[in-house]
């Protein structure tokens, strides 16, 4: 799933280069890390992308051994669900009895071989449930997390899911923390294809249906019919539309130093910074994180300030404001600056 | 008096580019103001500018319609007294009964017509003292300022000075602005030429000596000898090394919206900023100030910050650091970075 528009990573993120195509972290973009971290255990031409249909060529470009069939494009984004919906059809095309993972494009991985160990212990599980998801042992009271509250054991590392949680309120996400009884719901999810499109068809038949219908079109009509179909279908997440009403979910719990990246604090807190090839002069001034391009930056007194410095953009944002850098292009938007878009 | 170096002006003012040469309020550089100040008082045929020879090309160019020989350059910086001095020798040699004014290049005065109606006060009341300085109501309890003490009345606006004062605490400077006998010392004196020859032929003969000996060199050889005089000269401020030890100084009280622009704090008092052509964009956020270049600046839960963004420096520093900025500067020449000094 590399759908993601990424406005909070404004500057970097561009409407033509959204988080999941942006080298945050390292020399690969996440899209990249991502694939690469299925290695061993799913061979890239079992590997499906789906992506806007803007961001197909830079896709292209980032993952060559991708066989071009592989790319599955929406014409609009319209949350996981959908993408979830287009994935499946094609999956169950090629092969009706296949298991597979959907996973987000956009998060990082610190231990991808502790991350390939869970993944396949979700496989072996599969078989057996609606779904099997891979929960995070919480490190801090995140209230930018969806959670889920562990049930029974089932043998191995696997438990059953009692429920799914949206994004908690700080009292509650200490709760959680504290209890030991909720994992972060990481978005990942392994299930027979079978089952996702009986979910679907069941939770969410004005997604499935339209869109069933517009890839049974002809191939020379397929792009319009996937354009009207996607133009008339609602936003809605995997988690809300369809595990928050699935039975029978397992999770396998995972430690591999997860993070959904989800703003400039969250990659401060993974990356440390990456300043451009000018050097950073701090003059008393601490908890800063700077990204930059090529000019030096000089900061004088100030406090847990990122920085995100490129050619024709510049973002000076307090830590504790990172999530508000939505707001940056919402007014960017307003006022009509396409070119900082 | 052009010679400042102005390293609190990072990144703006540069080795080649001192604060007094920049349009840092509006279009026209201090320097350029400086003179036009003057004008209806002072012809541009009896200014003198003397300014250090890295920045005599740079002053040619902003003051076109300044003679060629009304240029004075320094080889190195003495601070203020060694530029008096040599203003002083020309001066004399063109007319040994000249009474003069001698200002900083380099400070902002709001009302010019106010500033010149003062100017010709003190200028009428030259020969009868040692020297006339203009003193400013103090607006706040300043700590970056000299003052001078207000004695008896000798008429019109005209009061003696009783003293000198050095940089005060910031005790002693509520007290100086809640008595109200108290001027902030703007380093703006009216004075005989001949009194200020011997002035410094009592209080700084080190400094007068070997400036009138080498400016008696031969013109093919006067360069040279300069640059030898000035190497050996104490750097010495005409406050300390003069006027504090001066009788019969008179001040004329002015009120005409003055400030030394000490630094970038002082600047965005002035100047409420001055974005460049890409737009500010501020998320909550409040008291910033940015000097731009043409990036946008997005500005998300901070407060009050200076931004300065040119070219291949940004400068982000807390309002309350200001006076800090120099420290960037020597850092960059601890770590021989020239191309930003």
């Amino acid at each position: 799933m590399a759908g993601g528009s990424g406005t909070r990573f404004w500057p970097r993120s561009r409407r033509r280069l959204p988080k999941q195509l942006l080298p945050v972290l390292g020399r690969q973009s996440l899209l990249q890390a991502t694939v690469a971290r299925l290695r061993g255990l799913i061979p890239p031409s079992r590997v499906l992308v789906v992506t806007h249909r803007e961001h197909a060529s830079a896709v292209r470009r980032q993952l060559p051994m991708l066989p071009r069939a592989n790319l599955l494009t929406e014409p609009v984004g319209r949350n996981t669900a959908p993408c979830l919906a287009l994935a499946a059809l094609e999956i169950a095309r090629r092969d009706p009895d296949a298991l597979f993972v959907s996973l987000p494009a956009d998060h990082a991985i610190g231990d991808s071989r502790a991350f390939r160990a869970v993944l396949g212990e979700a496989f072996a599980w599969a078989p057996r449930a609606t779904a099997v998801t891979i929960g995070l042992r919480p490190t801090a009271p995140e209230t930018g997390y969806g959670y889920l509250r562990l049930g029974a054991r089932v043998g191995g590392r696997a438990r059953r899911v009692q429920a799914f949680i949206e994004k908690p309120s700080a009292t509650r996400a200490r709760r959680f923390l504290a209890s030991g009884r909720y994992l972060w719901n990481a978005g990942i999810f392994v299930w027979e294809v079978a089952t996702v499109l009986a979910l679907l068809e069941r939770h969410l038949p004005r997604v499935i249906r339209p869109l069933r219908a517009a890839i049974r079109a002809a191939p020379s009509r397929r792009a319009t019919a996937l354009a009207r179909a996607y133009a008339r279908l609602p936003a809605v997440s995997i988690d809300y539309g369809i595990m928050e009403k699935a039975r029978d979910v397992l999770v396998v719990p995972g430690r591999f130093g997860w993070s959904d990246v989800g703003n400039w604090a969250a990659l401060a807190t993974l990356a440390r910074g990456r300043p451009g090839r000018a050097p950073v002069v701090p003059v008393d001034a601490s908890g800063y994180v700077v990204f930059g391009s090529d000019r030096l930056i000089a900061l004088v007194g100030v406090r847990d300030l990122i920085v995100v410095d490129t050619a024709d953009a510049l973002l000076i944002c307090d830590r504790r404001h990172a999530q508000d850098v939505r707001r940056v292009v919402r007014e960017l938007e307003r006022r009509h600056l396409e070119a900082y878009l």
